[in-house]
């Protein structure tokens, strides 16, 4: 059943309101008419099934019929800070990042970043992404729209990373060495509803003071297997394996 | 060091030779000059740096100082039959999928499939993908290149699947129940050296038919975390988890 992420001011008790891209998305691309249902997230992380009683070109009106227990969401809540790496590579990790069950996005600006987001292209850019992240959180029935957070550099980064359990940065050299931290040792300290960072680089990887500031401010090297990925494919990695390990092969 | 793959006839007992595309490479964007060292993979997965001693624009000759003892292949051998997507999602499968370890990539015309690859499309599309793993090996330090095989059907498919030790489908529908089968339950039974085939479906899923046949010939559904993941990311979550499992949590 098709999924749709209604804002918390359009819930009443038992009917909610839709507007905006999703009315269109209902007429045009699905094509529902009245008594059709569809499956609404409210904000809290809840579900439920609405049956449609009204749709016209700006808005659709639904019944709830029946709220859903399903919970499509990782048991830890996992913050993929990314390094802006270039061209269309952020809307690829947010994207499958958000089917993987991220919870938070942080983008930020590191110091190997070629490209640079002055104000216009940051806002430019990060409604478009919350917008993939949208689709794709209903695609993937997840309960919860992942959240999106902008960082100037890696210094602000660090400065809010406290708020974590754990903290961890995707370091090649690790792949390199035989002596290297590995990723699963460090999921098996992490607990149900704990909460991690995990801090990748862009394209050219962290600097040399990037990778001191990490370390000095308790984030862990790890490394994500032994090939060396590139930096799109080192969010998703990580992602997959913590779903595996939580969701999956629920090793102790 | 950069990584190159050379063919079996171009290695000599202290001597090798490279011609083709990586000779261009070689000049044009690494602007190597004699004396420069590259690592070189033989197809029988071991690697040597060498030291270029001639360039041209034809050809290279270069001399094998030390073999090495690294390893960045995974320890089972992971086949990853895709059913053919829309547009160029199977260029990201075989890239990423590479640099996750993949050993075999087998695109199948799945009865959902909407494109069809005739005789003349399927060479040109194997072509580009054989160019994009070899690629994607030498970034990613892999030691060997992945295989490639066209299948026409699923049932040609299921033909030769006989020789894999385990073999799994992707099913949506197992992300849906409570009592699924978990993916973590069956690569916790697959031993090193053991060769694991995963078959996903395109877009649309697998139809009624292949989901009965892939049953009755020994396929086991499973589900890929509770979220509903795109097809082309099944194949990444897949690869990653083997990776996770093998790699880096190693729990038996």
């Amino acid at each position: 059943m098709q999924r749709y992420f209604v804002p918390k001011g359009m819930w009443n008790e038992f009917t909610i309101k839709i507007t905006g891209d999703d009315v269109h998305h209902m007429k045009r691309v699905m094509r529902f008419k009245a008594g059709d249902c569809i499956i609404c997230n409210h904000p809290d992380g809840q579900a439920a099934i609405c049956r449609i009683t009204f749709l016209d070109n700006g808005v659709v009106y639904a019944d709830i019929k029946e709220w859903l227990k399903q919970d499509a969401e990782l048991p830890v809540e996992v913050a993929i800070a990314q390094g802006l790496p270039k061209g269309d590579k952020l809307d690829l990790i947010f994207q499958k990042g958000t089917e993987l069950g991220a919870n938070t996005f942080i983008p930020f600006q590191a110091s190997r970043s070629v490209v640079r987001w002055d104000e216009k292209k940051q806002e430019k850019k990060l409604n478009r992404l919350v917008k993939i992240i949208k689709e794709a959180s209903e695609q993937s029935h997840r309960n919860k729209l992942p959240n999106v957070q902008y960082s100037k550099s890696l210094k602000e980064l660090i400065d809010f990373s406290d708020s974590y359990d754990m903290k961890l940065f995707a370091y090649e050299e690790e792949a390199k060495t035989s002596n290297y931290q590995s990723f699963g040792e460090n999921l098996r300290k992490l607990k149900p509803r704990q909460r991690i960072l995990i801090c990748i680089g862009p394209e050219g990887g962290f600097s040399e003071d990037e990778t001191i500031a990490l370390k000095a401010s308790g984030f862990q090297a790890v490394r994500l297997g032994p090939r060396i990925l590139r930096t799109e494919t080192a969010a998703l990695y990580a992602l997959a394996s913590i779903s595996y390990h939580f969701e999956e092969l629920r090793c102790e």
